[in-house]
């Protein structure tokens, strides 16, 4: 990543290089302290389930905003903002599958589509490192791992599946830090949903996710796991709607929120 | 105990009560509602000292109140307070050695002695019981497991030993909830210190606690730990002061503060 660019960078200011096509990839480290959001675009006929859906998943499904049916703007996340060009990269799925990624949506826009923003966990890792928490995988520069587990989330419509989970291993008094300080987020996943033991969720080998790459548990430390923001993608792929676009996976909708801001306390 | 007296008591009733010698034991389950104050008393050329070893301790040794030197009386913590007669059993020090328990304090008390009331845990239990969480030891019936650990406090003037803490054994989801309410009592002793790992810090055996009885902990629960308002017994223990008094293990001073004002949020 060239850093030259991004400190001190705006949201409104990412967002617009990467509508110019002058980034491409994931968003991680761009526009520090401006929140990023995990996206999911569906045709307004599911619109009502889905929004149903996230009021019933809030952990996973935090919604940051609803656009109107049609709509590609979403002016409580930004000024001048386009969600059909805003997005580094998008993911197509037809039918549960994904069958494109592309940077542009226009080609693929219709006049029904509704988009949902949720939370995003790079908001709380901001506030762990600003702590001085450790945060193994930014450590090792790669992405979380995270693991579809055995929770179930609570079905509405057709749209239904297991809760997906990040993990970040830590130190016991850190685990407890980082407890109180996500606690503070509910806007973007908030306290952690487990930690301990990753086999009573359904989670067989830390080593093996199923999204991310795997990072390493050290001797006395805790496996932390967060309720993700990838779970709509794992519902699309197990609720098979006929169309739904989302972001492609590190590559987040930069916008003009203020990570500090979101805090409830 | 005799519920028929203690449902709805106030603490003020209740501290009468004992005060008539009407009840002589532990304080547990006592005036719902009320804090329950850990009681150390000190002459006042080692007051400034205890008081410094508070200040840096405060997970352990969460101030409450402290008297003049010489006076009885603690107006912070209740109207009509007698310390000398209103906690129900009485430990008294000599060079760190428990030499009596009493009922009754008149006939040590000297013009230079310091009361310090520090937080209990019965505080945050009862915020813990509010939101159905369970708490193993008071579904066994007995006190509280509690650890001397390697971990040391800070000292101050002659006061040093070890962190000792209290243990609760909960399923992870439960452990998250119940670090995020305690969080918000500070007062007494605020979120856990450790979890998961007894040997970290120097606990060999969770079946034998250094005071209180031994709980189970069961297959998928984690053991939670607290800094606990014994630590003063175990640094006087440790530091070996020519003269104190502490309450007896479990009879505390029952105040006229409610539980719920504690919260800081």
């Amino acid at each position: 990543m060239d850093t030259s660019y991004t400190l001190q960078e705006t949201g409104l200011a990412a967002r617009l290089r990467i509508r110019r096509g002058e980034h491409c990839g994931p968003t991680a480290g761009l526009a520090p302290g401006f929140v990023q959001a995990n996206l999911a675009i569906l045709p307004a006929a599911l619109a009502s389930d889905f929004l149903r859906f996230c009021q019933r998943n809030p952990k996973p499904c935090p919604l940051l905003a609803v656009s109107d049916p049609g709509s590609p703007a979403l002016p409580e996340l930004g000024t001048d903002l386009d969600i059909r060009t805003d997005a580094p990269r998008y993911r197509i799925w037809q039918d549960g599958e994904p069958i494109a990624e592309v940077d542009d949506l226009r080609a693929w826009w219709q006049d029904d589509l509704v988009s949902f923003l949720l939370g995003c966990s790079f908001s709380f890792e901001e506030a762990l490192l600003a702590e001085g928490l450790p945060v193994r995988h930014i450590e090792q520069g790669c992405n979380v791992p995270m693991y579809r587990t055995n929770v179930p989330t609570r079905p509405a419509g057709p749209f239904a599946g297991p809760l997906v989970v990040s993990m970040r291993p830590m130190l016991p008094a850190d685990a407890i830090r980082a407890i109180q300080i996500t606690s503070r987020f509910p806007a973007v996943h908030g306290a952690p949903v487990h930690l301990g033991f990753p086999e009573t969720i359904g989670i067989a080998d830390l080593g093996a996710p199923d999204y991310g790459d795997p990072v390493p548990v050290r001797a006395g430390e805790l496996p932390v796991f967060w309720a993700c923001g990838v779970t709509p993608q794992s519902v699309i792929a197990a609720s098979r709607p006929a169309f739904a676009i989302t972001h492609a996976p590190g590559c987040m909708l930069v916008t003009d929120l203020v990570n500090a801001k979101l805090a409830a306390f």
